[in-house]
């Protein structure tokens, strides 16, 4: 392999707009002030956190032409069909709760999932609903 | 294998309200009172056809939970992340627009699929999407 | 995203005959008098238990064309290959044992799949495998 | 990348039984003395051709645990469930007519493949199957 | 859905730092000085193509910790397991040439292949590289 | 199903050049001379686990083409592709160390995942890297 040269990555600094405007947008869609994903890969892949906010969230998800509920409800679309992510796909299930999506339209997301990806993927999905739910309630 | 029986399936009749109100569904996502489906496969599986309609049309679609807008939105996007489905998903983007999506939405959409399947998923998905606004167009 | 309307799903009736087929083919492959998505989805999504013993059950499974075992044979070379959907595998794993393939089968389908999936797909299926067998032999 | 050294494969001579019999395996598949990707491979790749005929065909499809009929209901089953892999599925889909089964078999499994991987899979494969058919049906 | 608000992309201009060196890389990948992505993209979806430049390129394929020739391979790797994106199997299998690796080193990469993924993943892998490798060579 | 006739596999004996090569191969890979497959299958699937070391270690892996480094940071990239085998994944990240990659290298090819198959996919291959990395870091 090529030997490692030491990494200075051309990424921006976290104080540009786009970052900020990805931060602001991530967490929404987490409902808190300090998203998860800063302090899990902060040892092992910083650079992939600092991506994924300057790109995913600051560079796509703030843009204007979907609204966040909308894009909430495509990611859900999006990782149910894929179906291998399942970390993901509760951490976006409970981002579309956390932006003003119902539980009934994720269930009703995943009845149309049964048609395009099978009935397997939209039972898995529906049980990381039941989970994401479950977390979400207070027991009694 | 098993020898063949007879095939008598348990299908409804065409007749039956489940089965109407799908053909109803799809002939507004395809903006055609004699959809494709129906045709292309009358020879070889007639009985597939009669469930895309029924069940997939019928028993999901037409429920109204989403609304049919939203639903195309969420079947291209479960059909550009699995990036498997090229023909279903021209079939898609062609269905949403007819419903009323726009292009900037389907765009839209395809931006925010890069992140979460990958830059090839969403050009592979912006390529259909050429295509199907080209044959919308009558030429100059 | 759209208000939610009220749903009144266009289901059919647990007594209409399609149901009834389908409930009978899920109890032989469950090997049970109760299966168990009755109750796993009851509360979040009732009408995806519905539409699997109506529509995957008593549409599709029930039907003549392929013999049971086959059609178990089939759902896990297809559940196998996609590699994304372990409880469903397992589940027709037992379910494959249950109406008489036998693990010499099952095992042999594994080995086939190394070929057309890869060889991780065929190791991820032999521990389901291995998981199903152990918790159906009492311990000595 | 590292410096490639000059090739020498452990590769077993093709007048080693495990090849014989892959072969003898493939040429019952294909219907044909003279197997396809021998020389489709002879150029870029004959070590990828001479390992799908020993390991593929040699090691695990001449195996006796499953009959060949049912091997190709399989890999069917499997190549249409993973849904990227059209010509192989051409080729299974034919190989499967060419060791008995019938086109009713094949097209019961795609009504079967809805349930487990969705429509678009189905219908793709449905596709697939009405060419390999119509190429095997002299025109009149 | 959300009424479109005029887009305002957050983009960073094609002059800044990134862009350049994300530019320079696929320019060097591409082996051309006009990329055809931009052109491609420029009516539908010019900020997709901005984005591929600036992110896929500028952001992750300059970074300093492998090696260009390492990278294509990995793209080659990724893309021939994923199997569900042709045209960008074969930009990139043209890219690993363009930066200086060998048709026999992709050619091994398609074996490994074939054990991962599976024997249909690799020889469609072989087949695409055969149509870039003969597109690159002029007829005798 | 066909009744099963006795299986007598056209495996080569565990003491032909290919199987030791192969296992030699994947001692190296896994840093033991035992390796955990052979045990694993023993019971179940022998012959999956002897096919694994013949052909996917023996038959492939073994060939001087490319060098051991870079078959397991394209295993890996494979693997983390596909998003469907994560014991696989940790199995060959564990391996890519073994044989001398760095965890730099590993996260790097992470990020650039990123781009060709999305951050879901990256974000569980770090999650996988860093449960390998402990594993292998003494507890202070």
């Amino acid at each position: 392999m090529a030997a490692m040269t030491p990494t200075t990555p051309h990424r921006c600094p976290t104080d540009d707009p786009t970052y900020r405007s990805g931060l602001a947008c991530l967490q929404q869609v987490e409902a808190t002030d300090s998203p998860a994903i800063l302090g899990a890969l902060a040892n092992l892949a910083p650079d992939l956190a600092h991506l994924a906010v300057h790109f995913a969230y600051g560079q796509v998800c703030a843009r204007p032409g979907l609204s966040l509920p909308t894009r909430q409800l495509l990611t859900v679309a999006m990782l149910a069909a894929l179906g291998n992510a399942r970390p993901q796909l509760k951490f976006h299930l409970a981002g579309a709760l956390n932006v003003g999506c119902s539980s009934h339209e994720l269930v009703e997301l995943m009845l149309h999932l049964a048609v395009y990806a099978g009935f397997p993927a939209a039972l898995n999905a529906v049980q990381a609903a039941q989970t994401v739910l479950a977390e979400r309630t207070p027991a009694g």
